[in-house]
């Protein structure tokens, strides 16, 4: 079976090495620039270094770039894909996505299936890709009408990968969950960062400092496609986030403890409730 | 050397532990409650049960009390502290504490030290308690005008205890830095579980959602006794932070991705001018 890689970043890097390492599968690279390639043939990640008319012989296409790249070489390739191939993509946002890329699907034959492997780093690039980096983290599949055969395969395959569970969603539940989980935390982190304090806090500072800010060494040019294009949900968890912490801040000003306690108390209650 | 605990939740509890692992004190426990005391004599965390007359033969007596508790404690036990004994407490707050407790240092003649460290857990009490809580982390000395040569002697100590530093600083700029590195994450954690997306979370979730909830978990009692002492630098902090994350929202809404780019990759540089 011949797996396509398009883009070796640190997800497209890890997808290729844990490919490689995990199943019997020939691992075909396609990267922008060559030194990620070169690397990756050096370290066994690919097979082969392929063109675009490796496409044809494509029975996976794995897309490890930005969002909208995505769409557009989709587009651009789809003549070139066979009618019995799978292709997946691995964005942080679905719902500008998965539609464009099915609808080209459907035109040219093809399946299209979303994916969202829940793994990451705070660093980018191949140098930071992993054949591990998914073991026991969740896999959002996106169905997209796809047909069921299909969609489990895409679903054993990713399992075989490392993933510990797959969920299935739709774009639009996928892109409101995210925004919350995932986007919301990175623009705490950035915000955090920026308080004149930070650059002071050695030697005042311990766990809760290296949890907040951890994902702050954000990769800007990504983060802004991904929250410009997932803003609806994105903006309603902000000025949800704001409301709250709005609300905690008026009753420390106030100076009620019994008051505060109380609303701190569900933060404890909530995470008792989910057992974290 | 006769070191008394005063209080054996987490922070006391585990200072008793490893005042007893890597120290030759004798150690002696005082507590509200008797379950914690039992805890303590039967895993050898304390080597007596001590009575308010316990303090007359104490060289150092560390209060893991609650902030207000901790004046409290000492105003009403004064006349029993021995003229060459250093008292140091171990709150999150300084400002409210140490004037109160160096002046009545002052009155009846033994020395105040404040001491901050900066370790800790999101559980709470003598259960999880350890000897090994402080390795490696900061510990924040606020010698408030006590002689050089007692405050040296704190600060050695504490280093036996597993400390990786000692920073010394005034009450003032302590409570500034800590309202930034420890209060505003406990407020941000909050407002962030209470967002309606988090109880559906798992299946959508990953490193970034562990680590900004973790410190959800609150003692709602402690931590509003904590932000509201430490009312006017807390408030700041949350303002500044709100401030920073309006920028974000708005660069959002806006849809310009290159000013969002801009933005976002500030948090980049911070974090990498500290080597993080």
């Amino acid at each position: 079976m011949n797996v396509v890689v398009v883009g070796l970043g640190i997800i497209g890097g890890s997808m290729a090495k844990a490919v490689s390492e995990y199943t019997d599968c020939h691992v075909i690279g396609i990267n922008r620039s060559d030194e990620a390639l070169q690397k990756a043939m050096e370290c066994g990640a690919i097979d082969e270094i392929g063109t675009l008319d490796s496409l044809k012989k494509a029975d996976l296409i794995i897309l490890g770039v930005y969002p909208e790249v995505a769409v557009e070489f989709i587009r651009k390739n789809a003549h070139r894909i066979p009618k019995d191939c799978i292709v997946t993509d691995t964005s942080g946002i679905k719902s500008k996505i998965c539609p464009a890329l099915s609808a080209i699907a459907d035109e040219y034959g093809f399946t299209f299936i979303g994916c969202h492997p829940m793994a990451g780093k705070e660093k980018n690039g191949f140098d930071v890709s992993e054949a591990t980096l998914f073991r026991n983290a969740s896999c959002i599949i996106l169905p997209c009408n796809a047909p069921q055969e299909k969609v489990d395969f895409l679903s054993d395959f990713m399992m075989k990968l490392g993933f510990g569970r797959v969920v299935y969603t739709t774009p639009e539940e996928h892109d409101r969950m995210i925004s919350f989980t995932s986007q919301l935390p990175h623009v705490i982190a950035c915000s955090y960062v920026f308080s004149p304090c930070c650059p002071n806090h050695k030697g005042f500072s311990a766990g809760s400092y290296r949890d907040v800010s951890r994902v702050a060494n954000i990769n800007g040019v990504l983060w802004s496609e991904l929250f410009i294009e997932n803003k609806e949900p994105l903006l309603a968890e902000i000025d949800t986030f704001i409301g709250n912490m709005t609300e905690i801040r008026n009753a420390i000003e106030k100076g009620s403890r019994q008051e505060l306690a109380e609303l701190l108390n569900k933060g404890k209650e909530i995470k008792e409730m989910l057992g974290e």
